[in-house]
C-alpha cells in the first residue's frame, strides 16, 4: 500500500520535472542537481564554483533546506541570484518545489542553474527535478564504505566529488576500496578527489563545469 | 494531498510502534533508537558500547541499512545477537520493519536493544519504532551549523553525541555556537563530545547507558 502511494508520488513528480525540463530547454539553461549528505560541503563547493565562473557563465542557485536561509544568504553574498526553498520537514527537493523556486528567478538571465538539494544521501536521488546532470559530493570523513550502503545516489550521479581530502592523513580511509566499490555501482562515473578548503582537485571540477 | 498521505502513513506507524512498545514493556527491554547521518560513527559507537557493557547487560542490535549486511556482520563479530534490516531504498526504519526484526531475536534473553537507524539526519526522526529514547550522533566534520538546519532530530533526542572530536584541531568548528544552537532547539538535551577512535568522552556515554 505504502509502496503504491510512493510510486504515485514519484510518477506525479516526473510529470512536473518534465515541465521544468521543457522550460530549461526553451531558455537554454543547464541545470545541475547537487546532492550529498549533511556537511559534505555542498555550499562551500558552490562558493568556490561561483568565484571561478564569475564573468564566464551567468549562474543562479536554488538552495534546498529543511529550515533556515543560511545557505542562500551565503550564496547571495557573491552577488548572484539565489532562491531559498525551505522544505519544512521534507527530506528532498521535488519537481514542484523547484518549479515554484523558478518563479523567483529571471530565467532569461541564466546559463547555469545549480540546485543544492537537502543534505541527505538517500531520498534526493529518487526525485528528478528536470536536471541535466546529478552531481554528488561526499566527504572522506564519512568513511570509505558509503557506496555500497547508499547505492542509488552513487548510481545516478554523472560526477562524484570526494571532498575534504586535506583530512586524509588523520583518517583510515581506503581510497582504492572507495574507488572500486563506487565503480562497481556506476562504471561511468568520474570520481574527483577535492578539498574545498585548500583548493586541491577543484581544477578538474571547474573544467567539467566549463564544458557542460 | 501528499501531506495527507504522509500523515496517514505516520499514524499507521504509530499504531505498530505502540505494539512494539507493549512487547518491550512486557519483556523488560530498554530500547534505544540510534540515529545520525551517514558516516557519523553509529556502528563504531555500538562496537565501543558492546565492549563496555559485555557481561553487564544482555544486549542485542537491530541494524537498519538501505543495502548490505556489513553493519550486522561487524556487530555479530562481538558475539551478541544482531539482525540486519535492509530497507531496500527506504530512508528510515519504521515500526513495522522493527516488528519484523524482533521475530529473529529471543526477547527473553535481552535487557537492552539498540536499533541503529538508516544513516540520515532527516526522516528517521519522524518515525517512532516503540523506543524508550532516541540518541543522535553527529560528527564535528559535518560542521557546527547542523542543529538549526536539521532541527527535528536535535529536538527529539534525549542525548546528543558529538563524535570525531580528535579531528577538531584540523577543522573550523565553533563548539560554543554548536552548543548554543542545539540548546535553543532542545534545552534539555545532554551534549556529549566524544571520539570513538580515541575513547575520549565515552565514559559519560557509558554512564548514561548503564543508568537507563
Amino acid at each position: 500500500m505504502e509502496i503504491k502511494v510512493v510510486k504515485n508520488i514519484r510518477e506525479a513528480n516526473e510529470v512536473i520535472a518534465a515541465q521544468n525540463r521543457a522550460v530549461f530547454d526553451q531558455k537554454g539553461i543547464y541545470v545541475i542537481n547537487l546532492m550529498g549528505g549533511p556537511g559534505a560541503g555542498k555550499t562551500t563547493l558552490l562558493e568556490r564554483s561561483i568565484e571561478h565562473l564569475k564573468g564566464k557563465r551567468r549562474m543562479a542557485v536554488i538552495e534546498g533546506d529543511i529550515a533556515t536561509c543560511r545557505d542562500a544568504e551565503r550564496i547571495a553574498a557573491y552577488d548572484i541570484p539565489a532562491v531559498q526553498i525551505n522544505t519544512g520537514g521534507a527530506c528532498h527537493l521535488d519537481g514542484n518545489m523547484v518549479k515554484r523556486g523558478l518563479e523567483d528567478l529571471d530565467l532569461e538571465q541564466i546559463d547555469l542553474l545549480i540546485v543544492e538539494n537537502v543534505g541527505n544521501l538517500v531520498c534526493p536521488a529518487e526525485f528528478v527535478i528536470g536536471e541535466d546532470a546529478k552531481v554528488t559530493i561526499v566527504s572522506v570523513t564519512d568513511g570509505d564504505d558509503k557506496p555500497l550502503k547508499y547505492p542509488l545516489i552513487f548510481q545516478v550521479s554523472s560526477i562524484l566529488l570526494l571532498n575534504k581530502i586535506d583530512l586524509l592523513p588523520y583518517l583510515d580511509f581506503d581510497m582504492d576500496k572507495f574507488r572500486a566499490e563506487t565503480l562497481s555501482i556506476n562504471p561511468h562515473v568520474s570520481i574527483v578527489p577535492i578539498s574545498c578548503k585548500t583548493g586541491t582537485g577543484l581544477d578538474e571540477w571547474f573544467q567539467w563545469l566549463e564544458e557542460v
